[in-house]
């Protein structure tokens, strides 16, 4: 049997989304004891992506197979009734054998989220990072179209790996409140640090920091802009 | 000088609004002993009302007198760089030294909210009243009508005070997502446990165990419903 769950976390307290070691503070170890018990046997939880330490989901998909067969809601009240409350199950289904949270993903959505009022957040201090002044907006709207499209985003990742860097952003769109920026970064994939590195970069951008993103050929990480704090970012969704 | 001050707090971890002796886990104690410390004397705070222990607040207002002359940017600025991160200060304004935020406020807006979807909450975990089902949202708005108007809401309260228990809501409205149903109660002012009590008489008119709100000459507490825990209370706004 194939299972597919949507998972919501505050990743607040949690070294990210993959398992380390025997350590079970991770979103993927906490998922995988539970179900070890409640299939009674060893599983692996495969998710769409990895998210870093801190960083939040609110639609997180993974997968997991079992000999065990489930009723899809005892499976999801029996998840819910033993994870810890900051991780969640919104849905448990079974899914044809090929489905593979990583490899059937077409599309992402991380939002990141910016706290730009002149006092400091109460009820959403954990999921937003606090800046706590405006931004220019059309600035970072400007300067948030260069990275549309698909580039080698490797200056732009902390990603060491020599496997591709190229990635397709489909949409930036950033909205603004009276107390808040959103950033919501559409595309089909992204590097290790790929959104919170261009957030930092819109950051830079927006507060006259920096005039515009460098965007050559042969630039390097340090030409980028800082990686933005992980509490601000949230997993939003995942297509398949 | 009197100044007037808008505070959201996150209730969870506080005794109330209310200062308890010499113990400063309630918001009144919070603010009184930073205002003291900035103002080099002791200063009393005033509250619009009390909020229970555990109840949180958008909007609460309050006002202090002081001989310290603030501007009113850095009186915000400098409260909210020694609260901690569960307070915050919104606004600050110097106000005629007439305003008295109890006797001045005019209505108030208590929002209450219900989480209703299957599986549990994440990220307003610790701001709703977990449910885990639906309700008969139309059961519900019918009772409520009985709330509207000015009534003696003794029995609906925990008051044991002498005084006149003699209140009037002047709207109750009922809104459900997908998620949540939030129940705005907005009135001229509430006895202790008031809006909780009506609360836990409308869950339970929704959930099917009340038919309907028991009005009548010579009831008592005990032919209300149960108190809604705290956890779902939030003060939303004060007039003036």
């Amino acid at each position: 049997m194939n299972y597919r769950l949507t998972v919501a976390y505050d990743g607040t307290r949690y070294k990210g989304w993959q398992r380390l070691g025997n350590t079970d503070m991770t979103i993927q170890g906490k998922l995988e004891h539970v179900l070890g018990r409640l299939c009674g046997e060893t599983v692996e939880v495969i998710g769409s992506g990895r998210t870093d330490a801190g960083v939040h989901a609110k639609a997180q998909v993974c997968n997991f197979k079992t000999d065990k067969v489930w009723d899809e809601e005892t499976l999801m009240k029996e998840l819910n009734a033993h994870l810890p409350e900051d991780i969640s199950v919104s849905s448990a289904k079974n899914v044809d054998e090929s489905f593979h949270s990583r490899f059937s993903a077409k599309e992402k959505t991380y939002v990141y989220t910016i706290w730009i009022a002149p006092y400091p957040p109460v009820f959403e201090r954990k999921y937003v990072h606090v800046y706590g002044g405006d931004l220019n907006l059309d600035q970072m709207r400007k300067s948030a179209e260069f990275f549309i499209g698909t580039h080698d985003f490797r200056p732009y990742s902390s990603d060491k790996t020599k496997k591709s860097t190229i990635r397709t952003i489909h949409t930036i769109e950033i909205v603004r409140t009276d107390r808040k920026i959103k950033i919501a970064i559409t595309g089909d994939g992204f590097l290790y640090n790929m959104v919170r590195i261009i957030v930092g970069t819109l950051l830079d951008i927006g507060s006259g920091n920096r005039v515009e993103p460098v965007w050559i050929p042969g630039m390097t990480r340090e030409d980028a802009g800082e990686t933005a704090p992980a509490c601000g970012l949230t997993l939003e969704s995942v297509k398949y």
